[in-house]
């Protein structure tokens, strides 16, 4: 299967230049969704993954799946003030200004094999916030998975040293 | 498994009288996750589920693997402005001021045998917002399904002539 027919791309979406890549087309999508989760599934088979962690919101969507189909916890990063009990947390650069992402810090144990899920790599900037939040517990990256790379982003050139993988690639 | 175990009660949060509910204990909780993802994916089995329908956010984190879980699409229902393309949309009333909900008007068909999952049941105010935008678009709500339900809110009210369940009860 071609998960590229199956996400939708809305060009000029949030704004003028920007190519959206809409997954809720393949989220919908029974057979492309369970093929999504099930590819990423098969590939953390064997990793021994205790933990899942995915950011708000989109992180969501295929993080918490993929957690179910492998038998991990799964783990929410939220924005500033969403998370109820005592947090870790880090500021990260946007395109304009920065916001602030949190994790509960009982969330991960020392030692845990950690998978980060997401739906789009682009620059890299909030994943590496995420990886930082789960070192700072203690945690392992074990493996970066996203369901969509814009490669011209060079995302994957911020988390060098890491088992990153995407499951497909656009230039922009 | 008594699911009370696994849910972090906080007194006092987002703000002083509420005793909120932090399913994030659960949800990293690899057994307990499994265990109530399980038992409402149980419960629709032989439905002939269409479509799993969650509200952002943390709808999509038991909304996503049930719609894995029973091989159906899933649907998210996003705040305004958040989906690229044609929605739906309904303005729903909070403690103060109001918000809408939007969802994709392609997301569900004429027809669609429909489940909406959230984690919480309190006034049944969002639940029946995203009843309505299954409606509009022609869909048949079969089950809506909560893992907590909140009985003196009485959100079930709101809701009647819904099949409506919930995996665990606190009154308020």
């Amino acid at each position: 299967m071609d998960l590229k027919d199956k996400i939708r791309v809305i060009d000029g979406f949030p704004k003028e230049g920007i190519s959206f890549k809409d997954i809720t087309t393949l989220l919908q999508d029974k057979t492309a969704f369970k093929h999504t989760v099930n590819k990423i599934a098969r590939y953390l088979k064997n990793k021994h993954i205790d933990v899942v962690v995915g950011p708000e919101a989109r992180g969501f969507l295929f993080g918490a799946p993929i957690a179910y189909a492998i038998g991990a916890g799964f783990v929410p990063i939220r924005k500033k003030g969403k998370l109820p009990y005592d947090t870790f947390s880090v500021s990260y650069d946007l395109e304009y200004g920065s916001d602030v992402l949190e994790m509960h810090k009982d969330a991960i144990k020392k030692g845990d094999r950690v998978v980060i899920i997401d739906d789009l790599l682009a620059t890299g900037g909030t994943t590496a916030s995420v990886v930082k939040l789960i070192e700072q517990a203690g945690g392992e990256v074990v493996t970066i998975g996203f369901v969509i790379e814009l490669t011209d982003l060079k995302g994957r050139e911020k988390l060098e040293g890491y088992d990153v993988i995407s499951l497909t690639k656009y230039n922009v």
